[in-house]
């Protein structure tokens, strides 16, 4: 994450950056230009006195706020080569949220005809190029925009002008952009998303492949007195204790900071603010090392309904997300419900299940409830039965369970089926997709016969409503153990 | 919190506390008397070189974890006194969690009975006394305990020895406990939980009522490199990237931590555990008083299906826990679905309601959908059709809503039913919940007829199929707002 700074105000900049470690920072090359009296372009990193990585924003959010700015794309260019820019944007046109379709295609169009003058003006190999994609909430726009900039080779590409969105809590409509702009732009360069810059948010795009963020809501935060948390602002003025351990916090009352001179105290903040942002971050780099940024996400959305409703949102696009996740991970999962029907691992199970059983069908199937215990098959109730059937060549055994459906007796001792941690209140609509997952297994694998020891629980009973329906198999309901072993080790005719 | 120190550790103690704001520390006189070689017994204070509040325990977990231990009751209340801890426990028989009724019973009479042999030989009026309610897993004995306990003038009450079902994450039984504790003990004085020194239980067992906390685990987990986060614990041999600014983390990375010296790593840890305890309990104190308690909860949840497990039975407790809980807050309420139903807002207004129209027959009842927008009555659909209804004397309006069913015209902008903030995705449970209320409502205020505007969405349907099931009314199915206006305006026979 680049902490924006204000390129006129270099005091502040290192007031705030000398003690916030921050290895990254992003400035506006535009605002700087304008802001400097003499006709000889500035060196960045002296100029702000930072040595690490510094971006330049071209201007292109200004355009935004006032509709226009008073220079050209290729002499942005050129100025963000000569104040030596780590990694520099291009003028593009930003489409904003209300615009309508065709300023939104004109956005988009404007924004490529810019990029190939910019291209053609380039003159450093030294600095990293963002090429940024517009069409705003217009999917098919975004989704041409990206195609677009994507045949062109920038370093880095971008998604143009969230900002409106995030502070109407619009998310969801920024994972359905995000997501358009990922799926059409090369795997291998980073995404960084515009003006996203609270670490509320940060989980959520991270998990949607945003790689790149900046902030400049932790100083326009802190001059009114807003004061981050992971999961939200809170107003200066209502906090009673600081539960923050960080260098602005860390031996304050909320009192004495509320006491301190406005200068002072916006800086107390911005630091704070900035703080909270990169701590979260490393918080969300060891959730993904360790294979649980899920968890993360479950926890966040829970921070507000706007957060609950962008992760069910995201829910959505758990299809494609899972193609990126490793199939195998360091640590179980949690299933929570309704909430994480939708996780990866869970949406990889049933897709390359039944990928797999194509075609595969045996005879006669046996399906037999699973228990607590994992795997499956050392249920103590059913164990001696499994070990009958599991060498017959006609019968295959399947457990139905939540909330993988069925699980073939193969598969049951198969990541993630026994690391998953389940906390089940046995809802109806779980019943429901789990028995609808059971009859989409069976009618893919086309048994003549299917035994079914549905018991009276409700779970068996709604896997039984669902077979019933099925006109290609012959459903037989078996009330015992030994009557399954019996039927299922018949000949077969 | 109390920080447990070792008594004859003093200069680790000392190293700790230096950093770390801590209010109060906890330490065992028994193992300290043990520890002496001299006969004159020290001053607490400057033996541990710690002016503020310390807590002294007795040695009944060494009774637990040993058998016994070699001293008397009336001799450790004496020695409490005359070392000058600020609080002391009388030597209690912890039940523990594997006691069987016979030994439970036997470890709450015989707790009784020493604490009428102590109370009898306590001699200073400055010394805080805790009394320590016993029965283990058996509710009953833990209720008889705290009666018993409660009519004894103790200034603290205490619950022994969870200590074990903590370590096997058994979270529902202790929720049990506490709660039956709880409200068998005079609600004026607190309650202390002895021996949950993890920061990820701190928050549910302070909404059933726990006041206060020891915490060993802070000091025994650093010793096995254990790294405490507010929803767990991690390895630090696991670590990569630390996500906390305490004065332990702030400035090293896990490779500089795992590098320190044994002693120093110790010290090092501990500081960060207790640092994290502290932040958390101020979190949890900031969500108090901000009336946003359960919105925690809801977050810290999802941090282990274990903790998610506590939770859920945490809500078996709500009408309990509802009684102490302000009926009108700072902010509104969130509601995310099936954990959110049993908030103590939601249980409020059923109960409260359903008290309120007790008897208040109207002849007819307009059933209506409510909207998106709040209040309900300044729906565009609804508003005109609500203004001609308002008024009619043998006429009421009732809207049906997710969650709170049942909603009165009268009492759609009455904290909390306009100031709650909905992620609603509409489960098959959440429409039959909110019906059945709807339901109930009916059967209470025994209307002659129920005007019902189903229309064809899920939820009207659920209400419509719950009313036919009442036989005392007549249920009259309408299809238009106009229809609704004009049967209900027609003059009562």
């Amino acid at each position: 994450m680049f902490a924006v700074v204000d390129p006129n105000r270099p005091d502040i900049t290192r007031q705030i950056l000398r003690e916030v470690k921050s290895e990254a920072i992003m400035t506006n090359a535009y605002l700087l230009k304008r802001g400097q009296q003499e006709s000889v372009p500035v060196e960045l990193h002296d100029h702000l006195g930072f040595k690490a990585t510094i971006a330049t924003d071209s201007g292109a959010y200004q355009i935004l706020q006032f509709g226009e700015v008073s220079i050209e794309p290729t002499e942005i260019v050129r100025y963000q080569e000569e104040i030596n820019s780590d990694i520099a944007v291009i003028l593009d046109v930003p489409t904003g949220f209300r615009a309508n379709l065709q300023r939104a295609r004109w956005t988009v169009d404007e924004t490529i005809r810019r990029a190939d003058e910019s291209l053609a003006v380039m003159k450093r190999d030294d600095t990293l190029w963002v090429g940024p994609v517009q069409g705003g909430v217009h999917l098919a726009e975004v989704d041409r925009s990206a195609r677009e900039m994507a045949k062109r080779d920038f370093d880095i590409y971008a998604l143009g002008s969230p900002t409106e969105l995030m502070e109407t809590q619009h998310f969801e409509t920024l994972v359905d952009m995000v997501v358009t702009a990922k799926k059409a732009l090369p795997i291998s360069k980073p995404l960084h998303l515009f003006g996203a810059g609270h670490p509320a948010i940060f989980p959520f795009f991270i998990a949607l492949g945003c790689d790149l963020f900046d902030s400049a809501a932790y100083a326009l935060y802190a001059k009114l007195d807003k004061y981050f948390t992971p999961e939200g602002t809170l107003q200066l003025g209502e906090v009673e204790e600081l539960a923050c351990e960080c260098i602005s916090c860390r031996s304050v009352t909320p009192d004495q900071l509320r006491a301190l001179p406005a200068e002072e105290r916006e800086v107390a903040l911005a630091k704070h603010n900035l703080s909270i942002c990169m701590t979260e971050l490393r918080r969300i780099r060891e959730a993904i090392r360790t294979g649980r940024l899920w968890e993360l996400l479950e926890a966040r959305a829970r921070a507000h309904p706007a957060l609950r409703r962008c992760f069910h949102r995201l829910g959505y696009h758990t299809g494609f997300v899972a193609q990126y996740n490793p199939a195998v991970k360091l640590h179980g999962i949690y299933y929570y419900g309704e909430s994480s029907r939708l996780r990866p691992e869970i949406v990889q199970y049933s897709v390359r299940l039944l990928a797999a059983v194509e075609g595969q069908t045996r005879e006669r199937l046996v399906l037999l409830p699973a228990g607590w215990r994992r795997p499956f098959h050392q249920d103590p109730g059913l164990e001696s039965t499994v070990r009958e059937l599991r060498d017959l060549d006609h019968v295959s055994v399947l457990f139905y369970s939540l909330p993988y459906g069925p699980v073939p007796l193969e598969l049951d001792e198969a990541y993630p089926i026994p690391h998953t941690d389940i906390f089940d209140q046995k809802s109806s609509d779980d019943y429901e997709i789990s028995a609808t997952l059971v009859a989409d297994y069976v009618r893919r694998t086309k048994p003549k016969t299917v035994l079914l020891l549905a018991g009276e629980a409700r779970f068996g009973m709604t896997v039984r409503t669902h077979l019933s329906a099925i006109t290609s198999i012959e459903l037989i309901h078996v009330q015992t153990l030994t009557e399954v072993s019996m039927i299922a080790k018949e000949e077969s005719d």
